[in-house]
């Protein structure tokens, strides 16, 4: 996989060059091109930015140097086409990046980003690039950055540990928080390693005792109680079918109970207490 | 302010030196320490991880390192209460971190990240900690990272941020998507600057009109738009008295509608498509 960043703060993305994306590149499966916004500006200033039209505080990031520098990045290597770039652009106001939106990056050949600073990039640059290659607004969480580039760093490892052979171990997916499965929808509980006691804390007997279906339930409990508490969200929009017998049980000691009338607001689940308010 | 990160790649929190939050530093409006946990194993493997009690794939992060490791941070200056440390784990199995938290934690002195590897730490060292301050475990979104670090650059850049006098125009806080106010729930629709025409593309007519309210009208109608196109969640939970008849009229024409039944549900507008389907 191929990624390009072109960025006003290329040093903000050192940590390409560390940990799993630093191998992944040291192995050949990743190129990673960083490049300065400002290699295309024209006047002493440098300037990447002016006023918004229609007044308003903040600055917009111009046309012109976005447009010079993407034109020069794709001209190396662009087609049209499911081998061809798709964009990437990191803003609050995209759609929510998901796992399953990282597993749709990781099937494509090469990204290119344009993290943004102020106010964002003028409209127009969006528009331009839509005509040539897919385009991805996306939004990593609700809170605001002072820019793009920690979200660039984000997009990146959640995808590039997906590409095959950049985790050790293939197997270490599975369990994931948010992984399709068993797990979908459902957060990881604690976990636990030498030595038994610490600080005079042990550690659940059941761990200990050998018994992979007990190991595997006190997991599952463990998860349900972890996700009721975190984020009764996953467990409201979760299909009552993807719950078994014990699962039903954990979740009715939690306080949850089924809820036929909101499922056409996709709501399967009640916590009971709101019933009682 | 002052940031804490213990972690075993150092060389990942190198944004910290760089743009916003770097320059928070230079001025002293931040003080941050990263702290490699490897400084705290004992073994000439530099061993900080494990292999999982009760089995299954990948390794844990051990007790000891993170338990010597967070005493000798927190001892400098640990005190409890208001002025003391706050833990901050990032953890795809924690509490969403949105905008609200952010505010939280920039109304705290001192934060503490304890970004993790592998399957996480073990679970008692925040039952541990928890004893001595508040801990916030916290995930930026619904993906799998390959570790914590990239979380800790976003909760810091969305915290420091907040901070008095870090931004330079402290208006801009005012218009940014999940502020509190009028655009709360709402995102930012597009932004444009010079040129007039670029690349054949011109610039809405409104914005040249000089006419505020008429502007503020556009700019409401694109960023409701924008969000019941992106993010048609946010615009469910609004409540129906936060839009105006003219909101009111954007929705119907984007084919919104009140939902007086799901009100329970804490969905108060429903797309009007759904109900036909």
């Amino acid at each position: 996989m191929r990624l390009d960043v072109v960025t006003i703060f290329p040093e903000y993305l050192e940590p390409l060059n560390v940990s799993l994306v630093g191998k992944a590149r040291a192995r050949g499966q990743l190129q990673v091109g960083v490049h300065d916004l400002r290699n295309w500006t024209y006047d002493r200033h440098n300037t990447v930015d002016d006023t918004p039209y229609g007044g308003g505080p903040g600055m917009v990031m111009k046309t012109e140097p976005w447009g010079d520098a993407l034109d020069e990045v794709l001209a190396d290597g662009y087609e049209a086409g499911a081998h061809g770039p798709v964009l990437v652009v990191p803003t609050p106001s995209g759609r929510p990046f998901t796992q399953e939106l990282a597993v749709e990056l990781s099937e494509r050949p090469w990204l290119v980003f344009t993290p943004a600073r102020y106010e964002g990039i003028d409209r127009r640059v969006v528009d331009e690039y839509a005509t040539r290659m897919p385009v991805y607004e996306v939004s990593i969480g609700d809170y605001v950055l002072a820019g793009g580039e920690a979200a660039v760093l984000v997009v990146t490892e959640a995808v590039a540990r997906l590409l095959p052979g950049v985790l050790g171990n293939a197997e270490s997916h599975r369990d994931d928080s948010f992984a399709p499965g068993t797990m979908a929808n459902l957060l990881e509980g604690p976990v636990h390693t030498k030595p038994p006691v610490w600080r005079g804390r042990g550690i659940p007997e059941v761990l200990l005792s050998g018994h992979h279906g007990r190991i595997a339930r006190w997991r599952r409990d463990e998860a349900l109680r972890r996700t009721t508490a975190h984020r009764p969200d996953l467990i409201e929009r979760t299909v009552p079918a993807a719950f078994d017998k014990k699962d039903r049980e954990m979740l009715s000691i939690l306080g949850w109970a089924p809820d036929p009338e909101g499922e056409r607001y996709g709501r399967f689940w009640r916590r009971v207490e709101d019933v009682e308010e």
